[in-house]
């Protein structure tokens, strides 16, 4: 079960057998099915999320109260809501299954005395925000400076996965079409 | 001179009097002009700029060859391309003073083996990326959620200094408007 997720840790750093077990003990395992909750707008965010298996969605409610999908994460990535997270606040988004969805809570209230007892987490962690952070960086530029158009096949191309897996609608909201627009789009496409 | 950065790191993290001269030995004092490049793009980032004194932007040459600004930073804000630094690749982006600037280099080569020594300071970055990260996901929320014109006054309450002290045709480009766009927003303000 714990396979996954010390194989990507190890990609990035190195821990002894008993410090493995020491991140062992401090995760949460849960199960969720299609569109349960691991995360609830107005409620405080828990921890950060590893996905062993399935997919999620994370999304607030705009001001035309449609869903706006900021982010999705799929086997072995992290999500939670880091704003949130830092500053204890309820959060503002929802984190929602797409698919049954097997994830590991690492809680947020184990986090500061597992990373002193195993210094290596903070490193992994920090390299795990750092490819966040250069990821929505890019977004943001990509935003800027390309079509429409242009950001669904780029999108397409460093993802294909999503497009066969996450439902069109959800898609558009991602990249923040209508779905009537991204359906022009793939029918362009063929 | 170091009292800006240990400051703001105390704010974090503590550090002992032994910590902070190890971190204060591993960092390069550097002063730039008006304009001067602190990273050019095509170049490899050297590592984490704190701005002592003075006003950056980062930006990269969009297709249309104009400059789209994604980042200012002033005093007590740190700065670097972190795609560049991750990957330890060419640089995608420029980062430019736009007053005299003075900052302390936190070279790259050298942020391992402090951080082994300094572990504390490793928490203290981790913070900062996290800081970094949220802000970026809620620009890209703002980004989807705002009109133009709300984004300006949102972006004007939360950084006013910045409405100050920028150029107006800078501000355009980070916000995605034109020049023009931005100039009657601010007429309509007053």
């Amino acid at each position: 079960m714990y396979r996954e997720i010390l194989d990507h840790i190890r990609k990035y750093v190195v821990l002894t057998p008993e410090e493995e077990e020491l991140l062992c003990q401090n995760l949460e395992y849960k199960k969720y099915h299609k569109k349960d909750f691991l995360l609830e707008a107005g409620k405080t965010c828990k921890g950060n999320y590893f996905i062993i298996r399935g997919c999620v969605r994370q999304y607030f409610i705009n001001k035309k109260l449609n869903e706006q999908i900021i982010n999705f994460s799929i086997e072995n990535w992290w999500i939670a809501d880091q704003d949130s997270l830092m500053t204890g606040r309820p959060s503002a988004c929802t984190i929602q299954a797409i698919e049954e969805t097997e994830v590991f809570l690492l809680p947020e209230k184990n986090k500061a005395a597992l990373f002193r007892q195993v210094p290596s987490l903070e490193t992994y962690f920090a390299l795990i925000m750092q490819k966040a952070f250069v990821a929505a960086q890019r977004r943001l530029g990509y935003i800027f400076n390309m079509t429409d158009e242009e950001r669904f096949r780029h999108f397409s191309s460093l993802f294909p996965e999503f497009i066969q897996r996450v439902p069109q609608y959800m898609l558009a909201s991602y990249l923040g079409f209508t779905p009537q627009f991204l359906s022009r789009l793939r029918a362009k496409k063929h």
